[in-house]
């Protein structure tokens, strides 16, 4: 389609901007590269086909814009998740400037290795020690007052290798991927083994998913009248853990609908990947997989972060797409 | 506006209905009456008010888009509960429907009573017999059984009283409220004690409310992959009872969000309209007050199906709109 020569085209066009439908010529028919940070090749061209065909009205493939649901992981899909998960930094920081009003924490574990930093003493305080460690940081006050204390975490902290903030080590190509399935009608989700609440707090900042399209692990919580005013208190205690299984038994329970295009990195998403190629008519699902360790990080089955093993072997069986970092993406992080 | 003076305006309208965008000029300009269901009155005119202040750009009560959710219960306030909740006679039908495979059920409690219809003795076996017809009628079946049986059941039902359809025994002047509402911006969700996949199954058919945007009681559930094929069965566990302080933890869970506007009829609303009135800025809280023994039902403080008590005291001191369904609806059900 050549706009210049076509000013009803070019109407529409400016309509469809104008009115935020995504009603714009899809990329195919036009100049403009929707996700400009892919180089051209196999995964690309996989996304813009897979796109192509369930938006094609009339096609055989065609999926009506209410089923054009798209769940994302967030650690090592849309953000860096090495060294260690964000959010872990978080909850370390955490525990340093709570520490003055619990002096104990000086002489018990896990608190003590939280605080001088000793890695060896944490990992042997094992999921106990971590469960821990995230009630006495995450639990105990009020759902208003969680998301500034992440906030204004995340306004100040820096990633250790990259020295920007953690907000800016999300990955361009992905935040193209997002506002391109959006365009395309589709309602994106986040489903991520972080903690609900701390990704709310960016969501829609940085990837443009609004706090109710952000699935993730959750504390038990309770509503109260206190002093004449309601109020919701988080619990120390696990509500749901959004990982594995607990993943597509989520999407499940939040939304009633099953994706059709699901996008992961490790072993923890690949329930989610099964869950949505389980269904009827096309079908889309994505890994990523780390193999940039001069942009970013070359990782897979043998890290204790973010491991990709079996998920890798699956996809590779079943012809899912896998995004070779290096080599895929033009871009690694926003300008 | 007098469109018939204003082809841009006309052109614009027409543009606004085909978007589906709600781009139409509001009530207040019109002649047109969204509500016209609703009697002229105090409760219309304050709905009506409300949405022009947080509506009207530049306002000082403006309120963005993006927080414009509406959170309404479903039992007694969109659909008819009364005699008993549609849910419980879905349950009882589907007792009589498995009996068959359960030849011991003649002879145990709660089933026997359920079979012979003896209200007496079901009232006996309490919340306790309750959760076995429920678990037994609800679980053991995957995700994906349970909508066919509940759509099938909802196809043939017929409200004793009024033998219509359930799902027409829904109430026009919410059906046009809801209606209102999304045109003006807002976001509607269902938040109800019923089962949320028993409301999944017609909330967008019937409400125009969404899958994803239906928040209710929930079973646990379980993801495995049997015989190659990922399967999500429900489990005869409660996960969250929806009622109650349940309403307020769940929508702060599955939305993140506070809603501005609430709709209840009952006592188990009242802890969902005090934490939409505990926010700050405009707020709307509602109460269908059920005073129609001709046309539908008369209940409140003492009806055991829809308890309207304390709700009703706290509406009443704190200024909440009490719809007065005999006087304030000039009709009950759609034609």
């Amino acid at each position: 389609m050549k706009l210049i020569r076509k000013p009803l085209a070019t109407a529409f066009l400016f309509l469809g901007v104008f009115f935020g439908l995504g009603f714009i010529p899809s990329a195919q028919n036009t100049t403009l590269d929707p996700l400009p940070s892919w180089n051209e090749g196999a995964s690309k061209k996989a996304i813009t086909d897979f796109v192509a065909r369930v938006t094609k009205d009339g096609g055989s493939d065609f999926v009506p814009v209410d089923q054009r649901i798209a769940t994302f992981d967030n650690d090592g899909t849309l953000w860096v998740e090495q060294p260690i998960y964000t959010q872990f930094v978080f909850l370390l920081d955490r525990v340093k400037s709570l520490a003055p009003q619990h002096p104990e924490w000086k002489t018990t574990q896990p608190f003590a290795a939280a605080l001088s930093g000793d890695v060896k003493a944490l990992a042997a305080s094992g999921e106990v020690g971590l469960v821990k460690l995230f009630m006495a940081t995450h639990a105990g006050m009020s759902t208003e007052e969680f998301p500034s204390i992440a906030e204004n975490w995340l306004a100040t902290a820096r990633h250790p290798r990259f020295n920007r903030p953690f907000t800016e080590c999300v990955y361009q190509p992905m935040l193209e991927l997002l506002a391109y399935l959006r365009a395309n009608g589709f309602k994106t989700y986040i489903v991520s083994g972080g903690g609900v609440d701390f990704m709310r707090v960016f969501s829609e900042r940085v990837y443009g998913v609004p706090p109710e399209q952000v699935i993730g692990s959750s504390l038990k919580t309770k509503f109260e009248i206190r002093d004449g005013k309601p109020i919701i208190t988080r619990l120390a205690e696990v509500d749901s853990i959004d990982d594995g299984p607990g993943k597509p038994t989520n999407i499940d329970k939040y939304l009633g609908r099953r994706p059709i295009a699901s996008f992961g990195n490790s072993d923890g998403d690949l329930p989610m990947l099964e869950w949505t190629a389980g269904g009827p008519g096309p079908r889309f699902m994505l890994l990523v997989h780390h193999t940039d360790a001069n942009r970013e990080y070359a990782y897979d089955r043998k890290s204790p972060v973010g491991t990709l093993n079996k998920a890798w072997d699956e996809a590779v069986a079943k012809g899912w797409t896998v995004v070779d970092m290096k080599h895929d993406w033009k871009q690694i992080f926003p300008n």
